[in-house]
This record gives structure tokens, sequence and C-alpha cells, in this order.
């Protein structure tokens, strides 16, 4: 890890802030009180949401909201007006690896750790080029690599390259006693619960990503790394993603963003390390695979 | 599905031995006495065990073996030689779609149905190019986009092309009641039984196989067609893809492809329609997902 060049616009508050309380200053790794989180996916939906929640939430907590288009994401920039230096903005598109390593690189000059990564972005349909399959007769292979590169590939090379300042952040900050990585998964997802069949990309993938994040999990605590992994399913929530299927959704069943995002905060900031590789549903109740 | 023109070189062998018996001739269905199978991934290994093995022990059955190189192919050349008729050797390459539809129509010309699809063809390493991965830091796009597409996508674009026929197949000609799919899976691609890690890239792929293969058996099953899906682990068999990494398998736990595809055989000939959407092991025990 490197550490901030003496000029950087940061290091002053980060010097009074936390250097000076931080019990491992002399180890280097530095501790934001509040803690630093990141959530990649901010633009919109969810990820949105819980960039709000963050910073809304917890008064001295910095977080790293990524997106693709941050020009575009006028969510994020409403919030960077009122939110000022506790918000920092960055460009990560998850099919582009070069822009995760510069969030990677940014996060490391700026913060040099972090105690919270939650993979936000996913696609379900793309008009035109992606549309969830209703029978295999419709499967076809554009989709089902598209998906699985955007669901399933791209938060696990986030993981990879946020890894050592996880490490270096762990709890240390928060209320947590360890670092934790929250992938954002869905039911359909889960092969045992699988009913009804159909959207063949968007289940794949997903279901991928759960096999990934386990196997990220089993790492992490053979290493005793501070850092545990959990899958999180927000229920049918009423974002751009779930519009087009929104008829189908019975009463009740269609959440705001507010609903979902504060079920699934409680989860994560109630996380333990024994909760590491598990995939839980917005109320708490544990999936099966 | 295209019937037959008259002089093709299988019409006197069909009408002898099949049409004239078959209960469902009236509905254009064709039934060949001891069943046509298909074995996707032939030319070594597992898949050219299960050709011989299906050849040997149904004196009356076809087997249409597939492979990216039938030139290449000496195994399934040298049963060719033997089995002559009963024997057709097509090329497919399951990352591209062309060659399987080309099979496809070879098999609606030939045949006109399918009794069994055995996908047995995988990818675990590529000196060079495709490394199971020991840890996270090892893991790279290219290669869990490579797996995915040949371990997942494949299998389910193979079975999207030779659905008509497995649906006109059924179980007819055989003993069992319905048409078989067999997707060669692993226990690696386990979520609930992944205790060790690593392999990012073929766990992944394996899972997704799974939950692919478990949607188009939900479809199958709401459809009423007469086919089911399962899943079968092989166990650890001496063959050219697990032999970079049998010196980590305890005594006996190798086994030989003999051994292996009998006990896969005795599944598949066992199935039943309660099976469709399954994962077992070898020895017939249930693997969790």
């Amino acid at each position: 890890m490197n550490l901030l060049p003496l000029n950087h616009p940061m290091f002053a508050a980060r010097t009074l802030r936390s250097f000076a309380r931080s019990p491992t200053f002399s180890s280097l790794s530095p501790n934001w009180e509040g803690g630093v989180s990141m959530v990649q996916g901010a633009s919109r939906g969810i990820g949105l949401e819980f960039v709000k929640h963050l910073l809304e939430n917890n008064e001295k907590g910095h977080v790293v909201a990524t997106c693709r288009n941050p020009g575009q994401a006028t969510g994020l920039l409403e919030l960077k007006n009122k939110f000022d230096e506790r918000l920092c903005i960055l460009e990560l598109d998850v099919t582009n690896e070069t822009t995760i390593k510069a969030s990677a690189k940014s996060i490391e000059e700026r913060y040099g750790s972090l105690n919270l990564l939650i993979n936000a972005s996913g696609i379900l349909s793309i008009p035109n080029v992606l549309l969830p399959e209703t029978t295999l007769n419709k499967v076809e292979k554009s989709s089902l690599l598209h998906a699985y590169e955007v669901n399933a590939v791209g938060p696990i090379l986030v993981i990879k390259h946020l890894w050592p300042f996880l490490k270096a952040g762990g709890g240390s900050g928060t209320e947590r006693e360890v670092a934790v990585v929250a992938n954002i998964s869905a039911r359909v997802g889960s092969i045992g619960d699988n009913r009804l069949g159909g959207w063949h990309s968007y289940r794949a993938s997903k279901t991928a990503l759960n096999q990934l994040t386990k196997n990220v999990s089993v790492e992490f605590a053979r290493k005793k790394d501070p850092i545990i992994c959990i899958l999180l399913h927000p229920g049918t929530v009423d974002t751009d993603l779930s519009r087009p299927f929104q008829r189908n959704v019975p009463e009740g069943k269609l959440f705001t963003k507010e609903f979902s995002v504060q079920k699934l905060m409680t989860i994560i900031n109630n996380a333990k390390s024994q909760d590491n590789g598990k995939f839980f549903a917005w109320d708490g109740q544990e999936i099966p695979w």
C-alpha cells in the first residue's frame, strides 16, 4: 500500500480525523472513523440508494460510489453537492478491467483501506439486445456470455483488485469486526429454489456469482483475512431493472428501494464471521443454493 | 421433422428394423429398436468410453459420436471399423453453433429421433491458456469466460438444437420411459459442498451448467415432453482432463474410465421421470447444489 503524498488534498483531513486516533497507525493501516464503504454500480436503483443510506446514516463514514458514466449520474451528483468530501465518485465499468484497476488505485491513494464493498451492478434485460428468455428456444450464446460477464465476472474482478484494501481495513472504524463484501445476487439464482425455469442468462449468471463468492469466502477464511463475503437477495425492488416485469409481482411484494436497502443494511451491519459465504434474503432468511 | 428421402442410405434398414414395428409410425415419429444415443465430446476420455459402452452393451442401439476433429479421433475411428453402421461420427465444436446445427440436421435426416444425449465435453485446463486458479489473485476474465463458454453454454446450445429429436424419440425403442439428457458436471460445481475454494473458472462454469440444466428440466416437465435432464458427477477419472491433478487424489479414488462409465450408465438406464433435474454422483447419491 502506498502512503499518501504530503500534498494530497485528503491529507490534512485524514491526519486530523483518523490517523491520530488509529490504534494501528504505526502499522500504516489507516483507520477512518466511520469507515470507508464502496458501492459499485451506484448511479441508480439499489446502488444509488445504498450510497444515500450510507451517507445519511453514518455521519462520519466515507463512501466511494462507482458507475460507468459519472458525468451522467445525476443522483450521485446531487448527493455530492450535499455530502461533498464524504462522497467520492469514480468511473468503473465491470466489463473493463482497466477501470477497475484505476478505481483500486484511486482508493489506495485516497483512503488506503476499505471496510465495505457492495457490488450492486447487474443486468437482466437490455432492449433489443438481452431479453430474459421464456423458453430454451430463445437462449442465445451472446446473451449467456453477456450476462455472465456483467453479473458474475465483473464483481469477482472488483473483489480481486480491492482485496488488499479490504484486508487493510477489516472492521476498523466501524461497528463490525470484519470488512464485508456484499454481492447483490437474486433468489432466481438459487438452483434448489428454481420452480419456474426461464431467464436462463440471468439465472445462470447469478448462480455462478454465488459459487464465485462462496469460493472467495473460503480463501478469505483460510488466510484468516478480516473480511467476509455475503450474498444478498434484495427482493423485487421498484427499479429500472425490474420495471419491465413488475406486472407479474404479487401485490405488496414490490419493495421500494428505501425498504429493501434498509433491510439489507441491517444484515450487513450485523454480519459476523460465521456469516462468511452465506446467501441471505432481505428478511435475513438464508436461501438454499 | 423431415422425412428421409427415399434414396437415403439408411432408409432400407430403418424401414425393416424400426418403422414397421413402431406403434407411432403413423405419427411419423421413427422408432429405432435399441434407440439412438448421442455422445457429445466423444473423441477421448469419458466420452469415448460412453460410446464404446453403448455399442458393446446394446447390440441394436445406434450411437452418434461427435467431436471437434473426427479425422484425428483415432479411438472413434477404431470403433467405426468394428461397429460400422451402428456408429455415426459427426463434427461438432460446442463453441461453434454452426457445427451444432449441422449435427442436428444430420441427426434429423439420418434418424429423425434421439433417445439419449450425453454432453461429455469439458475443459479444466489448457497449458499456457487456462490454468485452474489456486487463488483469487490468479483469476482472469478470459479464463472465466472461456470455461463458461465450453462447459456451460455449449451443452445448453446442444440441447436446444437436439430438443425436437429428443421429444420425437422419448423412450421408444429403449427400456426407459423417457429420453434422457445427461450432462457431465462435477462435484466441485456444488456450492454447498465447496470446502476448498480455488478452480474458480471450472467451478463456476459447472455450477452454471447445473442451473441451466435444472432450468431446462423445468421447461421439459411443464410441457410434458418425454425427456428428463440429469447431471452426473463421474468421480475423478483417469483421463487427460484430470492427469495434471492426479497426485492429489487419495489412493483408490482415481477411477478407470470403464468403472465410472459403468456406474453412470446404470444411473442413466434406471432414470425415471422423478429424477428430472437431479444431480447424481457416480454411486447414485444426490449431490447438494
